[in-house]
């Protein structure tokens, strides 16, 4: 941490802060500068301390130096993660997801399945709890929903990615699911993220609504903290001012994780914009720009899907831009999984 | 609902726009335009088919007309809403709720609650779970701070109003409580809301960070949905591109709010700035612009606080402003509860 | 500046780096840390240098610690500044500036001067050039809506605010206004800026739609190193995502403001809001929240206006607002203008 | 339009709106509702007469259909257009322009030329005429790096994308310069585009720091409607509360102009991330998305820039670069210009 005094702190008051830093056990470093002086200081190991001494009398600010997060850095775990999950591979290649926004009945859920296994698409997501903006919405089909993901898995062998909305329903969820997804509204539900710090299954967090990168990889720590080593990352569009999707999708966020952290970046262009017919052409640019994955949403008929319709590929448009993708992964040099 | 067509729309699109209307059990009424033609839609009660219709050849856009909530929504209940909190009165007036960001101590917390009780002040605000963007920072005493908060409250009469974290400890915060905050990160957590909306309890339902105002009054209507009719709104900010402030305080919302819905509406200037030194300005503000309260954070010694010290007033602080709002609200003609 | 190295950083490259920084000139002073070494600088006079030092092998970031404003700081000139203006003053109480979105006819402009003169308001905005979004929409009536000002300044003896919008009209705008407005969109017109920089008249400043205070602070600067010191701050409301007024209106930046610079700060809740129904609500708040003034929409018939009709009050709105700031400014202790 | 009338509107109420809406010489259609009734408007020709409607008793909003830009609209005009500039194109391919943020040198400028050349890019970048936020900072070498432009095109036959600042220094950039750069700050300086509107030269219009799309074009609109046929969209990123770039790159922007509008777009990954490690990354996703080409901040020696070192990248990774686009256009079936 660096404290910065302002112009006019006496020497008496530098000295004060100096004290309290020192009673912190840190080591404070005095620096004159033309119009002011700054103090960094030493032996801390995070940003404890900062509250009191931005308080002090004479200090204009305490600029924090060090990300709050150890286990998900790079600086501590240099090389890439990778994890199997359900006989494909996350973090080393370019795996898709895709599927459903909702599990609606039996059909169209294994229907979704086999079309995608026929792809070699080997994860699909289909909610079977929806978290809704208005109570009136269609909430999913809950434990029915997890009843047909189980009986679709084994029918077509297809890894399953759902979303777990609260504590209460996570056993129910983990038995099922492949991959534990967390939503964009939950992403700071500490209660949840302590309880799939203790799942034995990958975790799929997606970055919240108006999230910064460290809040984001704050609420990954949790996850690792707490003894999940398998966090995969989804970027989904944060909000801002701009009215032309549903969302601005961040796809800079991409080399920015890659910087930082090791853990593996999927984007959701389905969210990120909002439109279908954006789809296609934000894929492309998340594989483009270095992501390790997609999680997109299918629909075997979009205009009857219960939610979500207006962003959901159909078959024939899903397929096409499979197509496009393997030569531009091929010349990327990056495996389609 | 309006659906919008396309400048080329051709007749046999808008006939299908109109009979998949038909379908729905709705009224169609074709409004031919200069440039495109339009369709009204009738016999909705809600958005329910807007994500079919957007998807139909040579729809533009399908443009809402009504928001999704109504329990909390000024339309159905004209008259403002007042609840009767521990010997006091939230949305009759100017409610002053005041305390520690956290119970650090019981003796820190029950100096602050006799300190208040002193002024005048009926509610105090003080958080046993803290939920806190690091798994490394300090979380709350837990139930050890429930256990002072209700030895505080027998021992001084002042009401409490504390932070329900999840499902889990809902009961137990329950018992204590006179008021249930759900923070800004639980806006949508909806377990929680569908747990609340079955307390008997006020809940106190803080904006989220980058929350529409319907957003927001859907998650009040979540509540009230489930049978719990006191809910009071709470803005503490939200995210914007602005830095010199922690949040972005939006004042506006107090009018906007008054218009749309029932519900008292009270402010949190401690999180809304993040600088004890901008507090007293913007409680004034708040007060002016309407609002039937605040939420403001008071430590006795600011610079020891465990957490959100920067942002918390001392008690000469406090003592001060509450000078000010007094004749304030005389001007007004609004009571100081 | 605090040059932060990569926990990974070697020898060599902090070595490097304080012979690059002493190469500027500037004296460094490494600060070995338990994670990784940072390095104050002193001597420097502002961030020149910080694009070199942050692309230097080992450097994770470069912080800077001292904003490049000087003669709009607060730091340098510790007294507010006051100016005098058509018989009036802003920055020594609470001015009002109201009137017309635009110069509409000579009838409607003396309407309003009239009006505003015999509730003792001495200065009125009306614009004669319109900075409008569509090419296609009202421009203003120019050199017309000059004159017509011009003889309305002439009948009636008050204070005119109007926008300049380009270099080309600045003489002929200077030479009738008594404050020279600089619109949302121009405040970083750096060449408008130069030119009003040299200008006999005070300088209105909108923030930008999306300007940091220290944007805005900046802009300033360029008004103030080139000559006129007489800069009026206005916050007009900001870009964000909430869609429920037409900016966000940033109150908060009043006392922010009144720590970092000397300058007067005064608030335009018609376009912070976007609807009249709120401007009253809005108005109390700056009072008191500290600010130094409003600018108001005012129009005989708003539903008649040729631009910004849903956000200007009519006359009796108006008075009827004015009435209730006047005791607000009494209890507040601050003179009403 | 669309009038929504309040749920409690009254039958006069409801024939007042629609008596007003036949004097502005339009149709009204009353669409009698469950909740409430709404008001169809056919026979107008844009927005006019919204901000008197929505002002009228009973009227809760008044929905606007149609954008108000015609000349650049993809409704009008389905084909995409094309410019040939320089010798090569902009809009049937994958255009690059680069070069050094500033002129700052005549012999950095025709070696930055002669790289630029030899690689088989045609446009070059390099500012004259810099905006910049502090008064104090470089403000490009004017008049002196025009001439030095001159003499590059001359020797090189590289064309010249340069910024215009201001309406003074128009004719001379436009004696040199092969495509007139609009900047962010710039977009909504009318003055500016009004002269742009009338000159020989296609202009590059840079999408303001928080412009909505609409806006965007209805800028383009001023441009086209004064008789500039040649606009150039481009996207450098916005502002959001986002803090790990240096402003939010918004791909997604480019298929929703190409929905909108026939005019091409081009990205600017150096401005939209603001540091140079991650430009190659946006500069594939723009590839990949659909854009019509990028504009890349490359400098010879960036530790030694005069401005934004931090984002431009050297010689050998431009180059690197380059050559990872290249097998990319080919897959995509884009030609690289």
């Amino acid at each position: 941490m660096l404290v910065v005094m302002n112009a006019s702190a006496t020497r008496e008051q530098i000295d004060a802060v100096a004290a309290r830093i020192r009673q912190f056990g840190y080591e404070p470093h005095v620096i004159p500068g033309a119009t002011r002086t700054a103090i960094g200081i030493t032996g801390n190991r995070g940003p404890e301390g900062r509250d009191v001494l931005v308080m002090l009398p004479g200090v204009e600010d305490v600029v924090r130096v060090t990300a709050g997060y150890k286990l998900v850095s790079r600086e501590t775990h240099t090389e890439a993660s990778v994890f199997s999950i359900a006989g494909t591979r996350v973090g080393d290649g370019f795996t898709l997801i895709a599927g459903p926004c909702a599990v609606e009945s039996e059909s169209m859920t294994i229907e979704s399945a086999r079309f995608l296994r026929g792809l070699g698409v080997n994860l699909m997501r289909a909610g079977a709890f929806k978290p809704r903006t208005s109570p009136y919405a269609f909430q999913g089909l809950g434990d029915e929903g997890l009843r047909i993901l189980a009986k679709v898995k084994q029918e077509t062998g297809i890894g399953i990615v759902t979303e777990v909305l609260d504590v209460e329903n996570a056993a129910a969820v983990e038995e099922v699911a492949d991959v534990l997804q967390v939503g964009t509204r939950n992403m700071q539900n500490y209660a949840l993220l302590r309880r799939l710090s203790r799942a034995s299954k990958p975790v799929l967090l997606k970055r919240g609504m108006a999230a910064t990168v460290e809040e984001w990889l704050l609420a990954a720590e949790y996850l690792m903290a707490g003894g999940n080593r398998q966090v995969i990352l989804c970027e989904r569009g944060v909000r801002t001012f701009a009215d032309h999707t549903r969302n601005t999708l961040d796809l800079s966020i991409i080399p920015v994780v890659k910087h930082l952290s090791h853990l593996p970046v999927i984007i959701d262009p389905s969210h990120g914009t909002g439109r279908a017919e954006y789809v296609p052409a934000m894929s492309r640019a998340a594989l483009a720009a270095g992501a390790d994955g997609l999680i997109v949403e299918v629909h075997p008929r979009p205009r009857e899907a219960l939610s979500d319709g207006q962003q959901s590929l159909d078959f024939a448009t899903f397929e096409r831009m499979y197509a496009t993708l393997k030569p531009l992964a091929r010349v990327l040099d990056v495996e389609l999984l």
